[in-house]
């Protein structure tokens, strides 16, 4: 059984970590989620953040405790998960590449994030607005199709042809991929439907993801939470229709 | 012989990756600044980037080509370098937690080159200067002391009682916080000065890396850049005097 511990009112980077437990099959509880009577809630997770439950201590949500590992930061979450669900990448410079991958996925990540709250995570969005609007037209006209072209690429490189990202079969970064091209569909429909007209195979990896029987099994259940005020947030002022 | 790519003018985030290299004595090449008629230049870094040298591309410097691997992401290539120059700790549970802690300072330093940055890469800081103040303000105040408070605990909560953040003895995550310390002490003296009154453990620490015989060399000589107009910049009026 892995813990994973995450705020458990949003997706957020813990949906990372969910997709490659749930597409791994692996037994996880989601401990802030749970009752109090059954060991979980906020608390729970407070008590690794304060130090209360010893060394390590991690900085900050998603971390995961598997036995006597505890393991923070997303992309190593999920890469952890990955280990242990037969979603690695089976060669050794596949999986080195890989974690990049997931850690490049991580900084695209944060600069979507940072696109509403682009001067302090301590301020509400409200209190940063024309800070956002000049961060969002940066992001819209130059860092997203940065990104997702890199990612095109990478897909239009693989030596395995398989449609991927890495390697002959999807991988743990194949489904980060597809959680941030939801969380962008989500935060900025208008910028993110222009700059896939120049991302079709990272369109079509996306679907594949959805249509993996454990994915698509998970979206109808109720483990998955909509998107609501975490990383994706959609604000119209931030996402005109067209590109001026 | 692993080769560095990086950018040739700055310490930036090559950096955190030259002084694992230093203090691991490995022999390395730091392409981008060596000249043209050594293969060396920028336009053999750009050759990597613009997937001219083939599968697979990273987003961005700092990368590391060691034979059929290519390492990118700067702690990635840290602990790359790590485990070649014996600078891992040595207990699985405590690597996979210095992953974590280098990723964290990773955040840091993001966090850091936001200040003067938080709008756009793609412009000057001249052109971003009153979101930079209201940014600089916050992270002065809020993020710079949890940043360091965190690292302090670490020390202090070590079961090794060596004054390293991990473990019995010196590792790659003690030379990124290392860096980032003199990054601070650079861009933000003031503040950085009042914050470290609460982070005594920090200040031994980056003593005790300062005087290792590898890294002092390193500083003497013309390999170590000054800091210019990377990461870490400093500007009077983000670094007042004292808190208001």
């Amino acid at each position: 059984m892995i813990d994973l511990y995450y705020w458990p009112s949003i997706p957020g980077r813990g949906e990372y970590v969910r997709l490659v437990l749930e597409a791994g099959g692996l037994a996880y509880r989601d401990v802030a989620r749970l009752g109090e009577d059954e060991g979980g809630g906020l608390e729970a997770m407070f008590a690794f953040l304060q130090g209360r439950r010893g060394a390590p201590v991690p900085f900050a949500p998603p971390f995961l405790v598997d036995g006597d590992l505890v393991v923070s930061q997303t992309a190593l979450c999920c890469a952890h998960a990955a280990a242990k669900g037969g979603l690695l990448p089976e060669r050794e410079a596949d999986r080195t590449f890989a974690l990049s991958i997931a850690l490049t996925g991580e900084d695209f990540v944060r600069e979507i994030h940072d696109t509403h709250h682009p001067i302090a995570v301590s301020l509400t969005y409200e209190n940063q607005r024309p800070e956002a609007a000049r961060r969002a037209s940066d992001f819209r006209d130059n860092r997203l199709p940065k990104f997702l072209i890199w990612y095109e690429n990478l897909i239009e490189n693989n030596e395995d042809a398989a449609g991927w990202l890495v390697g002959p079969r999807m991988t743990y970064v194949d489904l980060g991929l597809y959680q941030t091209c939801r969380g962008l569909a989500h935060a900025f429909p208008n910028a993110f439907d222009r700059a896939m007209g120049e991302a079709p195979q990272v369109g079509a990896l996306c679907r594949a993801v959805a249509a993996h029987p454990a994915i698509a099994a998970y979206r109808e259940s109720p483990r998955a939470l909509p998107f609501t005020d975490g990383i994706f947030r959609h604000y119209d002022e931030l996402d005109p229709p067209s590109a001026a």
